[in-house]
């Protein structure tokens, strides 16, 4: 009989701490100082939601777990960079992440530059040092798909276009083009990148890609409901900062009812991305139910 | 009749402007400010030393130059993106950089942080996205020895190691340790990557990897004999700039006469490791004379 998914999901986050543990460099390894910021900024942190798509994904196509968790793992890596350089003062300059000093308050911020300089490159090394498709260039083709999606046309632009996007009033289609960028490239490239661990027909990429954009899409506005809902306890990070640095957000745009709906109709609409694929998708399902419903 | 050695590298450097040119993202492409950022600091700058030594590996090994120049692109990249985050202020602090202004001074911090995250995304998506050697396994090979020599055990260890030296006296081999890491890695690299765009055998590869360090260190010696005899005007960078900041340099350890015979060592070295290649390396060995000899 499977699991549930609360029990899954536990499982899953646990075995991936001790993978993420396994591939960052050891603490006693020199640079010690920095090999220690890395692994202070990636453990013990954050629900792994795009590390549990990654699994997901692989489920669906029949991925070795052994491989899709490398793929994961670069993913998460990609996205801890993104939190240490978001956090430094001369962008979000937030003090708070999950409950705990932020990377350059804890170290400074010269260390924090280069841990997410080398949480980067360790992610690429991550997707290149050992077989993760029995195809290497299929394996190539993941690379390059993490490098888009990190990129200037991908998460690094999307941070970009939120610069730009400060005290200024968006449009709803700006707004989305922020977040399709900041958020929803790395929760795509999740998806794909555990599904291309396995051998997905083209026909699954299309709909987990749609599925992909659109999961991403539900993750930012639930983001910003809770993000205004929440308080600084119960989120672990400064509650109301978007909103103090004047920041559109799809509640600001669309009022909190607005937002709820969208969320609900990007939901529905994810779901029925997966329609075909039955029980395989079942954990994709129930993501996706997960990352718009959660209450923090 | 070969073209002589001055013919060939502003040969090679007017075409690898146009190389960079058309591989980093259009001034036009959104999110626009980014991209023109990204060009600002990559374009029009450098004498290109990393990009060289590809060239000239790659010539030794018979690879295509419109593959050695995709690799050394990526290498490149990652030289760009290492300089624009080490001159913020967070880490030294220039305002000057190849004779204008720094990224974060042209620009914002915010954006220089987001050009150097770009940039080296953009790099692991040069080495991915078309063919640079037959064998797509060797080709991924070639993505983990630049992920291996940008990381935390590479450029970015390097430059931890000198954040923590600051103030420091060194010993030498722990200098010799830092510029290993920080300048040694990239140049390593860039040989390694011109050489497997063809079809190296490992016997070569394990001489080019020798030269490869020992002309790396060559660098950075003279690098510091430079910087102690240079001033601002010529070299384009503030001049002294290590001294004021009571960094530990092979000048400062050995006193210049000490650095200038340590330079001539590792050069007379490096043309030995080339030794049975005849021909072929020559280029390879008129860019060691060039490194260890240059006035600027």
């Amino acid at each position: 009989m499977m699991t549930d998914f609360a029990t899954w999901v536990a499982a899953r986050q646990t075995s991936f701490e001790s993978v993420l543990q396994r591939l960052l460099p050891a603490a006693e390894v020199a640079p010690q100082r920095l090999h220690q910021a890395m692994r202070y900024s990636v453990l013990d942190g954050g629900k792994r939601v795009r590390p549990l798509l990654a699994y997901a994904a692989g489920e669906l196509t029949g991925a070795p777990v052994a491989r899709v968790e490398i793929a994961a793992a670069a993913v998460e890596l990609i996205h801890a960079y993104s939190l240490v350089h978001d956090d430094m003062p001369c962008m979000d300059d937030d003090v708070l992440r999950r409950g705990k000093a932020t990377c350059h308050v804890e170290y400074d911020q010269a260390t924090a530059l280069l841990v997410g300089d080398a949480l980067q490159s360790l992610a690429f090394q991550l997707l290149s040092e050992q077989p993760l498709n029995d195809d290497a260039a299929k394996q190539l083709q993941m690379v390059k798909l993490l490098a888009l999606a990190a990129g200037s046309r991908g998460m690094a632009g999307g941070q970009a276009i939120d610069l730009a996007s400060v005290g200024r009033q968006l449009t709803l289609p700006e707004l989305e083009q922020m977040h399709i960028h900041k958020t929803g490239a790395l929760i795509r490239a999740a998806i794909l990148l555990g599904a291309h661990c396995g051998n997905p027909a083209s026909s699954q990429l299309d709909r987990l890609d749609r599925f992909g954009k659109l999961i991403g899409l539900a993750f930012q506005v639930v983001d910003d409901v809770l993000d205004c809902e929440a308080d600084t306890a119960t989120l672990g990070k400064t509650a109301g900062k978007d909103a103090d640095h004047d920041k559109p957000t799809y509640v600001s745009l669309l009022g909190l009812p607005g937002a709820k709906e969208m969320a609900q109709r990007l939901h529905r609409e994810a779901l029925e991305s997966l329609g075909e694929f039955g029980e395989p998708a079942r954990r994709l399902r129930e993501l996706a139910d997960f990352i718009v419903l959660r209450k923090f």
